[in-house]
């Protein structure tokens, strides 16, 4: 059966996330069923990273295998077809070897969370931002966001529901840099763990209004306790951006 | 009587332009009630940049006269509580001059044109830019709009409903450069002319694509006739920016 890799773009608003759940429509399922009304398969779709409610993706990926074998731009012109009412579009179809996964093959996350910092919310940018009003001090915040990088147990940053068999990861890069009205801070690493980037985020806000020092991350990250770091940051900030194999 | 400034973000989805019409809700409308409701006076508005239906503000100015004398960010707080509901924010009021008039004592106006120039439609961009799938020829595009620049008669590119006494207008800027996978067209001048920047842009779109050469944007100039242009680009893809006073 060939196996064909999808690279997607969506607005999570309205989604109850990636995977598919009794509460809602997940992205999962849209794109499924749109594979579905192209082709009458019924493909199940392997992802890279399971984006929550509201989370958005510039990059996502994901793969499944077909029965009968398409032109790899024709999956994707009918597949937008069936999406075009949908805020989910597919930007690329490739055919890939049957070694290819979505998820296990990926040797790179790369995440960006989107702040605007000013004194009013947004209008044009409304859901797809994070507002913080107080200016943030952007370097106490680039100061404590260097103890996270590297290789360490991320237990004060991880979400109790999360299925990861270890704690451990390596964060290649926690950048922030400002950008017109907003602060984007970007992630990278092989893989995260449930809600590390928002936490990470919650907690560098923390930093950034003087609520903590930015060696309190260090403390943060050694105590490996959740309740130690600050709040989760909003999922309406967060995007995948792309993901590297 | 105090006259105030008031600068503004918006998203025209929805709205049937700046100014009140029988035959929807308007910006100057909503903002005019929520001034209303902050203050029990009946504000009229005055504004640089009647925007059309559709089309987005990052910056736009107007001016009103209140009765009674507030501070400015009081202003500016207690209107952004009675829009909060909308996707209208106010960035800033300032207390004025009398003689200053949003509208007579701008000396420039801002636009860009969003165009998201690739295969795939927008997803999270959905009504904020322009999508066309064929790649453009910018360097064309460019070639073109530079006979568009400074003082002409711009008949060719006015709306048939515009009000403006002249058709002479000087451009003096409009600078075409891509940003990831957007192209950017910025617009700059004194003042426009109903629907210029949208129709300058439909007819670079032609000449994006090869339907015309980049010269006969200066025989379309010359023609002083709206049906030898392109046709109007639609208002989703239009900021205006800024007003510059």
């Amino acid at each position: 059966m060939p196996r064909y890799k999808f690279t997607i773009e969506y607005d999570g608003k309205g989604y109850v996330g990636w995977q598919r759940q009794d509460n809602g429509i997940s992205i999962q399922q849209t794109i499924e069923e749109a594979i579905e009304s192209f082709c009458q398969e019924k493909p199940a779709l392997y992802v890279a990273g399971r984006t929550d409610a509201g989370v958005h993706a510039l990059g996502q990926v994901a793969h499944c295998d077909l029965e009968n074998q398409f032109p790899a731009y024709k999956i994707r012109d009918a597949v937008n077809f069936y999406l075009r009412k949908k805020n989910i579009i597919i930007l690329d179809v490739e055919e890939v070897d049957d070694n290819f996964n979505a998820r296990t093959s990926a040797r790179k996350r790369i995440y960006l969370y989107r702040i605007l910092n000013r004194r009013a919310p947004p209008a044009i940018r409304k859901g797809k931002v994070w507002h913080i009003g107080p200016e943030l001090d952007i370097k106490a915040m680039k100061k404590g966001a260097k103890h996270l990088l590297g290789k360490h147990d991320f237990s004060s940053f991880r979400a109790s529901l999360c299925q990861a068999k270890s704690p451990i990861k390596t964060l290649d890069i926690l950048d922030i840099k400002t950008k017109d009205d907003e602060i984007h801070i970007t992630a990278e690493a092989r893989s995260f763990l449930h809600h590390m980037v928002r936490n990470m985020v919650g907690t560098l806000h923390h930093v950034g209004v003087g609520k903590m020092q930015p060696d309190d991350v260090k403390t943060i990250l050694k105590a490996k306790d959740r309740t130690a770091a600050g709040p989760t940051a909003p999922a309406h900030g967060l995007y995948l951006v792309r993901v590297e194999y």
